[in-house]
């Protein structure tokens, strides 16, 4: 991984010796993404190059989040809005987005449109987000389309491109790659109810609060009488007292939504799994059962 | 231009359909890149796709400036910022980028490197001219390099990837992008200080209160006396009286600051004439022309 972190700063120094500095700042992240391509096409001079170029679009996508969530923390640290201001993670992500672009441009058109068609979906994925959370949103479909746009898109295609890279199955890999996406999306949904402030690390609860109705949500709302489906209405955006708190958690139990989501990841991820058995990686077939056969 | 008009709505509709009626209400500018691109390159489906995306990612530079430079205004109309909110902004900008970027690497990877490349060094450039804002900036070398990114690398780019899809001189007409962009700049600065309000349509002298130092008050400082600089110094980022602005006026004239920013554009437009006299292209020479023979 060491040799990804130096090629994205050589990467950005030759754009802007100022960018390197700010990019300093920014959260690293888990390089999941990275790891994946490393994973399936294994270490070379091209597979490095782009696990760099995917995490600094994945990077960019973020830095625009921030400002767009005015999220002021990203993985426990202060976000680059918070520390120079919403102008400067624009530029800054603007900056990783079109270097991530122009290295790309050296792959094979099937990879670079692979990638680039993911980016385009991100930004509306982005946007779907934003957009569904102004008002209570029931439709599954809608969520889907999100969380697929917004989450599994560019896991998808960073699988694919990595195959095609080696000369796997992409279709196999695209597979893994999209539910691996989905599945996190909903796992990460899911513990936001189930888990303590202490355990996330933040305040918990805060999906639905920020306008999220996430699958659980959804389920939720589908198997609630009249008058607890309004209760929970009355919550939607609310600061929640612990009752409140304890009353949702209850219900989500109650109901088996919280189940129901969680099976629906693992459905996803058994998929993903016998997608790509004939190539028993046992790397990429631990990070999707580490994901699914948690505690939650 | 109607075919490039309709080329983006349909490029914008097959990402997402609100994107769409979002860009609706977006200024659509004079399309000056997509004239350079049919102008250099003649009609086709080629050219006119080119256009379509260099106008696009022109379009999504623009979004993120206005955002970047808290602009409720472009072109007479709000602003979508203004309209929208920031976050609204920022998100189409992303979207008319990938797309713009997904559709480019379909051509050939001289016209996909030059077009991308230009875009991360558009990036940098509006990193720039926020960065020289800050404080009085006399050095030329800076003020040359933050033009040439923010404006005139992507001209360059386009011109220059419109000669390569026709087979004609690419390099020439690169040289002939390029001075055009900063021939550009540098008389839309010297304007700023000669026109008046209503002739700008804006209010005249914006740019020395917002920061920024062009090539005209450079040239005022390298010329003015002990007392004179301190006073022009006390003015800057001021808001000022009708007799500070005439002072600014007649100093820049008395001076010849006007009249040497004015000569450096012709300078760089004849330049440009001449590589590309052998194309003995008319509109492309009038065009220039237009720009550097026109009252001040």
């Amino acid at each position: 991984m060491e040799e990804i972190e130096a090629q994205i700063e050589r990467f950005i120094k030759e754009v802007d010796e100022n960018a390197l500095a700010l990019y300093a700042k920014a959260s690293k992240g888990k390089r999941l993404r990275a790891k994946l391509i490393l994973k399936i096409a294994g270490e070379s001079k091209e597979s490095f190059k782009l696990a760099a170029i995917v995490e600094m679009i994945h990077a960019a996508s973020l830095l625009h989040d921030d400002v767009i969530d005015e999220a002021l923390m990203r993985r426990g640290s202060d976000s680059i809005n918070a520390l120079y201001g919403d102008k400067t993670a624009i530029m800054l992500g603007d900056i990783l987005y079109s270097k991530g672009f122009l290295e790309l441009v050296s792959y094979d058109r099937e990879i670079s449109k692979s990638i680039s068609d993911a980016v385009a979906k991100l930004s509306v994925g982005e946007m779907m987000d934003v957009t569904l959370s102004e008002k209570i949103n029931l439709d599954q479909k809608l969520y889907f389309e999100m969380i697929y746009k917004k989450t599994a898109v560019l896991i998808e295609a960073t699988a694919q491109s990595a195959a095609y890279l080696c000369g796997k199955d992409s279709q196999a890999f695209a597979l893994y790659g999209k539910n691996l996406g989905l599945a996190f999306q909903i796992i990460d949904d899911v513990l936001d109810i189930t888990m303590s402030d202490e355990q996330l690390g933040k305040p918990s609860l805060a999906d639905f609060k920020e306008g999220k109705t996430t699958l659980p949500y959804i389920y939720l709302f589908e198997s609630l009488n009249d008058e607890d489906s309004k209760k929970l209405t009355s919550l939607y955006k609310k600061e929640l007292t612990l009752d409140e708190s304890q009353w949702i958690r209850i219900k989500m139990k109650e109901r088996g939504a919280i189940l129901q989501a969680i099976e629906l990841a693992q459905k996803l991820g058994n998929e993903a799994l016998n997608a790509i058995a004939h190539d028993k990686n046992s790397d990429l077939e631990r990070v999707m059962r580490d994901m699914i056969e948690r505690d939650f």
